[in-house]
């Protein structure tokens, strides 16, 4: 599948680096593409790099991503599948989307591109390796069309997210319930002084 | 150990009956004590069932939780462990607490009182089975006072919660992380159709 990946560090890393071993065609779209190096794939301008794919991953911080979706603007993000995986906190540490997500703005404000919410509930060094803990442990996902979440289950298994380590919660009014995860995540961090943590739903 | 319970519906019965069972002395608290029947202990009035207890559980809805402990009163509880295990939400289904929490606005309204938040991540039929899952599922602990979380820890393993299953997130703030789970445990419960269901922390 031909990716474009939105954003340069860790966890744009983590899945383009992911994404690209597995087999994938990743392009990072950059504003100074020459400038970027220690990529596991090429950079290329973002409004090109978005053009040609099929897919876009949108691994910006989140309180910057509506910003940067509306630089691309809505033709050059319409029909395709937007795999986003942020969680947008102010600098002070509180949900900018209480009772609400950064998910389902995103398809509000861009509603021709097909929003998968995923993989923002896992910590960034286990997001390409969930085969790093010692038993298995569960990834999420919520969007408004069937067809793009099974393509972003496709993209998770080659991740390393088996599909029986994968649930999907329902429509994309859903990511509210991962976003508003994150201060769980933080909190059992913290307290285990590690990152290298995930949770399992256990039924 | 005395233990008051506020409040009659499911999850009271949950708790009071398993500590019951574990040999503990449950009283009810009731404003119509005399009309309870079907409850796993005896009931009396609020006042007198609190002022004996040595740790009082609130397993009032959330809603109705700050007017009730108000009308018991900073006195009768002050000094006392409040195991407070409740989710706040509106009618329309949104945290009353964004950002925040329903227990450090408790801790704040009783500054006498010993306020732990735990329970209130699982679902209320597993509170006193945790053993009904196939495999071992976590519970959480935040408080500020460490010998209120070290007997609180007691009274969960009374109830099956194995110490080693229990993760304790630090003081009191961190309610707000547990409290904005409720999307995804809703989120979980609804997309499996089972409430026989929690989260493990794997690492």
């Amino acid at each position: 599948m031909k990716i474009a990946v939105l954003g340069t560090g860790r966890v744009a890393r983590m899945i383009g680096g992911g994404l690209a071993t597995a087999g994938h065609h990743i392009v990072f779209a950059s504003r100074n593409p020459a400038q970027q190096s220690g990529l596991p794939a090429p950079a290329a301008e973002a409004i090109s790099a978005v053009g040609d794919a099929d897919v876009v991953v949108d691994a910006i911080p989140g309180a910057a991503v509506m910003d940067a979706l509306s630089m691309l603007g809505p033709a050059a993000l319409a029909g395709k599948i937007l795999m986003e995986v942020a969680n947008d906190l102010s600098p002070n540490f509180e949900l900018n989307y209480p009772n609400a997500s950064l998910g389902a703005a995103v398809q509000e404000a861009f509603p021709q591109t097909l929003v998968v919410k995923t993989l923002n509930t896992v910590q960034a060094p286990l997001m390409g390796n969930p085969s790093g803990l010692p038993s298995p442990s569960t990834v999420f996902l919520a969007g408004n069309d069937a067809v793009a979440k099974s393509t972003v289950s496709t993209l998770l298994a080659a991740l390393g997210w088996d599909p029986g380590w994968q649930i999907d919660l329902g429509d994309i009014s859903q990511a509210r319930a991962t976003e508003h995860f994150i201060f769980l995540s933080f909190a059992i961090a913290q307290s285990l002084n590690t990152t290298n943590v995930n949770i399992a739903v256990i039924r």
